[in-house]
């Protein structure tokens, strides 16, 4: 491919879920065709994409006809196995690229490297038997949390430890895995800005938004966040040291907590993020044509927004709200597809324009 | 069906152009699927959608197997063969009724509809042969118009009459065809109104748009319109008749000439409309959204605008423009995934917000 792909070309995406679902539908605006790579049956991607192939990451095969039939790889989730993306890789530009995957899939690896950039993170330690953790625990202290170092998300693969007697039990239910433990951070609220990146090096952020979580997913995000101009300035400028050192394309999601002393990096998602769905209705070109946009090769929105927006998100039995949130005057609502409401899946999410900015 | 769709229902499509592919992206906001149903091959809407049929209006047993497989059934244009739609409303609720789809089918039943509901129109007369030409022209006077009375779209189908010496070549471009005569209106602008009706019957209006054509294609829409609170009042009121008297579901854009004598109906379309694609970027429930709300049995959306919008088409080569487009800060791109430019077609349209509402 040259670096900037005409209209009509098509999109490859790893993943068929909703974060595929909505990058199809915004490189449909730019007058791209996508097409979906997901194990899983019936994805919610598919139903707005021109191609779907149902296979496995470990189906060669499947992957190399994949990767044929498109112009540009990109991905909606980080863990996608090593030995798939080489593969794809020798066919077809992946981006967001290599590097990115690379860090985001492993926390260790994550915190070293923002480290290594000068950002602050909270504290953490590589975590490989009993005596490493006992270790680490008397150094960061409790409470604390244990992680596995990879394939966690929405708060799967982790345990608080509470006090040195919760190490045992801390330990046995990471099953063995790589885990990091990392000291918990005071912080008043947790941003997320959501960054981009474009193939000639140009990057532009939306506004930051603020994150409420509930039982470890994410709940609400409000834009605009409450920052002040210089923390705004700070995040911003967190982004794109990270943007710049990864030479990323695509778009970024930081997650930032706020504290008395500074920003502290949480962590970073080398995707389209949660907490940006608000910008589909706040703002002309959204996170999900960004990304478009990034991988494209395609001159970055600006990142500008018109309203203010409060997101939350739909889990599970939230689902029956549907009717109600139906009838409510500047809701917008953005539902998956999936067939099935379960506890703790996300089944949609909602925009309320709260006011438009003057 | 019932009256309400569920989520994760298919909603089926007549036509796979620009308008379809859009009210298939706005269906999946809802959860909804889309089944296009479309003569020619590689259709905008398909890119998009779920499933594609891919045959002719004369295909009986495709018909039959498209109206089997979905949950209900709606447009993207108004000329659909009668023997098609008597097929697939024997099987499945078609939305927009048949009245609609009967009165705009026909320019004449049109402006006959309008005016028994005490609206304004142009001037017109049933043309049959020259001696009714002749009459009629006599009366109405030129500069005028002659129009078929079916099948005309874009300034296709038309001869403009500005002395009676024009009436022979006039009547032979109509080759036969049924026609119509129209005089002129003489007025300042002309706006339209994209308005909506539900299945229990209420009616949201989007903010009238001011309409600037081009070789007798839409070339701008700009909202708000330049009008007065009476006239803006008028527009609504109006729209609302012919939603009322039509027992209409869905998405209706009426378009309506501007005149000191108070508005005048110039013709209305029982579908979404190319006036009403601001508000994808303007409302938070965009036109395309507010019609799969409408034939879904939803409630409607509230027309509610956050933003002044001006809509550009671009047509045939204005896709050279692109590159430039992208750039533009608060641009919004919207491309249809058409193969080939050519001269008169559509290409996409540009949503430039130009200011949010304070």
């Amino acid at each position: 491919m040259t670096d900037v792909l005409a209209p009509g070309s098509t999109i490859g995406i790893l993943g068929g879920g909703q974060l595929g679902r909505m990058l199809s539908v915004a490189a449909s605006r730019l007058g791209f065709k996508t097409h979906i790579f997901e194990p899983g049956a019936n994805p919610p991607a598919g139903h707005v994409a021109d191609r779907v192939t149902t296979a496995g990451y470990e189906d060669a095969e499947a992957l190399s006809a994949f990767a044929a039939a498109v112009d540009v790889i990109t991905y909606e989730f980080e863990n996608i196995p090593t030995s798939a993306l080489d593969l794809l890789e020798s066919q077809k530009p992946i981006r967001p690229g290599r590097e990115a995957l690379r860090i985001s899939q492993d926390r260790l690896t994550e915190k070293t490297f923002l480290q290594d950039l000068g950002l602050q993170t909270a504290p953490f330690a590589d975590i490989t038997d009993q005596a490493s953790l006992d270790a680490a625990l008397s150094e960061i202290g409790a409470p604390s949390i244990l992680k596995t170092r990879r394939f966690g998300y929405d708060g799967k693969g982790q345990a608080r430890i509470k006090s040195p007697e919760d190490t045992d039990e801390a330990l046995a239910s990471m099953a063995g895995a790589p885990s990091i433990l990392e000291g918990f951070v005071n912080f008043s609220h947790e941003v997320s800005v959501i960054a981009a990146r474009g193939v000639s090096g140009e990057i532009a952020c939306f506004d930051p938004g603020e994150n409420v979580h509930r039982d470890g997913i994410l709940h609400t995000t409000t834009v605009p966040a409450k920052l002040s101009t210089g923390q705004r300035m700070d995040a911003v400028l967190m982004a794109g040291k990270i943007l710049n050192a990864l030479e990323y394309v695509g778009v970024l999601g930081v997650e930032l907590f706020v504290t008395p002393q500074g920003l502290i990096v949480n962590e970073i998602a080398p995707r389209v993020h949660n907490s940006g769905h608000w910008t589909q209705n706040g703002c002309t070109v959204d996170q999900f044509e960004q990304h478009i946009r990034a991988v494209a090769g395609w001159p970055l929105g600006d990142g500008q927004r018109h309203s203010d927006v409060v997101m939350e998100n739909l889990i599970g039995d939230d689902v029956d709200r549907i009717p109600e949130l139906a009838k409510e005057a500047g809701c917008a609502l953005h539902l998956y597809g999936k067939a099935e409401a379960k506890p703790g899946r996300k089944m949609g999410h909602v925009n309320r324009v709260v006011k438009a900015e003057g």
